[in-house]
């Protein structure tokens, strides 16, 4: 029995890994991708990757939808081309998709979706959840629609990226991550504690590329530039952060987690952004967040280049 | 050669240990003792306390400064009667100490005592830190004047123990804390990180009160109600806290640590009162804190039962 997703990205090298990897997992039925501002504020750039990577995997039967060029109500304060490159895609110009997006708003697209399959679908999302917030708004029975939510974000115990207390994905719209942690749904949160390991260099990127696919290839050309980002930040290996969240739905017994209420800082001053972690159940909360905190770091990997090898 | 300190604090149990600590390691000079609101507001209660331990100990000879009844700026929130008992003591009665605090309050005090010895006072702080930001603003070349300072409060990868994302100390006075993190000294951070670890039930009590002297039997009888404290929240020992801060002094290689730059959130809505650490070096700021991270548990016992047990 397959679980019926939709993929909200703002894509981004780790954000192509991740959409490769569910194309590649029969454990799945991508029903849908949905783009969102973060890694770029250009939208327009984030759905035509979208629509590319699709392509490259055969999939143009699977419908993409624009949303949110901006954070629900604060101005965007990224700069993750450094990370992942002009066209976020770590400079390697996929060919462009042969069709469009749909013509409707994100957010009414993953809301039609969900009424359309009650109770059956996962929402992934592994970029600032802006979408998800204004699906809240559209239909605030939502959390009873779907059947989790799975994101790549924020960071409990392990410091922030963007800044010291906060994960890139929540500080780029704290406001909408308040309301996805507290909607009252099951998530899964692959943040910082469990998505900076497994690190890869060189040597895995060769093994990508040795399966001889394009998507192997693509993934092998695209991660040169986000690697070189983390050398020049003192790492030796990079992240795949957001395939976390995906490989969370299909290996689950790979993770190890604990249940925990999650909620979001938005007014701090060095905080913004932080997912705050009530671990002594001082709120006296529902812990209805599933935080991964570990990974089998090797089967991981092998299961990883493994699928990505099935691809066109 | 002995290392000259003052101790800030609001006795509590933890503080008693600690203060009793002090004065039974040959290494320190103890120069004096402030104290601060915090365990309680009441505070001739605490000024009390530190008296009595003091007359416990039979060092009439120290000097006693009383501090701030209030946080610097805020109202006071705690709550710690709870924790402490009604005395802050345990519910156990010292006799009376036969003389009264200085007439000098205590962040003069400890402006006073650092002047007279240029550069070579060590702050032990195990209270909110409102005295140590009003000796600041009494002196603000102080960081030059003193040696460096030792803090029980924070948290920087542990969760919170009065919010989920703050220790109590730091909490009940936010904005000392900053201003104190700020100052530019050295400090040795004894936080929620270390200071959880060991805990302590019946067995090390009965260790500490067959030494037969007035001070562990004491220790052994205030600690009592702590305990209770702790076992109602689900634990099966109490912790040391405040210990940590002093035993890091005399004791330093016991203890594994790392140099960071920690701030202070003063705006957060859920993380007010959280010590921030910038792992990543992302505020390019000095790295002027000494965090501690991890004790050796069992020479840490070992240590403190022998040097209490050579008390009166």
């Amino acid at each position: 029995m397959t679980i019926p997703i939709l993929i909200d990205t703002d894509p981004g090298v780790d954000d192509a890994m991740a959409l490769l990897l569910a194309l590649a997992s029969p454990e799945l039925d991508v029903l849908g991708v949905t783009t969102v501002f973060g890694n770029s504020d250009d939208i327009r750039l984030m759905t035509a990757n979208a629509l590319a990577i699709l392509a490259l995997a055969g999939r143009d039967d699977i419908p993409v939808a624009a949303g949110s060029a901006h954070p629900l109500t604060r101005p965007y304060a990224g700069r993750a081309h450094l990370v992942h490159g002009d066209n976020c895609l770590g400079g390697v110009q996929l060919p462009v998709a042969p069709r469009q997006a749909e013509p409707t708003f994100a957010a009414q697209f993953i809301v039609d979706a969900c009424r359309a399959r009650p109770g059956e679908v996962t929402l992934v999302a592994v970029g600032p959840l802006t979408n998800l917030a204004l699906a809240l708004r559209i239909e605030p029975a939502l959390p009873k629609l779907v059947r989790g939510v799975a994101i790549m974000g924020g960071s409990a115990r392990a410091s922030g990226n963007i800044t010291p207390a906060a994960e890139f994905n929540i500080f780029a719209d704290a406001e909408a991550a308040r309301l996805v942690f507290g909607a009252g749904w099951e998530i899964i949160m692959a943040g910082l504690d469990v998505t900076c390991s497994p690190r890869i260099a060189e040597e895995y990127l060769d093994r990508l590329a040795a399966a001889g696919n394009r998507a192997g290839r693509f993934l092998a050309d695209a991660f040169v530039h986000y690697l070189a980002f983390y050398r020049s930040r003192g790492f030796t290996g990079a992240c795949m952060h957001d395939v976390h969240a995906v490989m969370a739905l299909v290996r689950p017994e790979l993770y190890t987690a604990e249940r925990v209420c999650i909620d979001v800082e938005t007014a701090g001053e060095l905080t913004r952004g932080q997912t705050v972690a009530d671990f002594r159940g001082l709120w006296n909360r529902p812990a209805q967040t599933r935080l991964l905190t570990g990974v089998d770091e090797t089967i991981f990997l092998d299961e990883f280049a493994t699928r990505i090898a099935r691809l066109p």
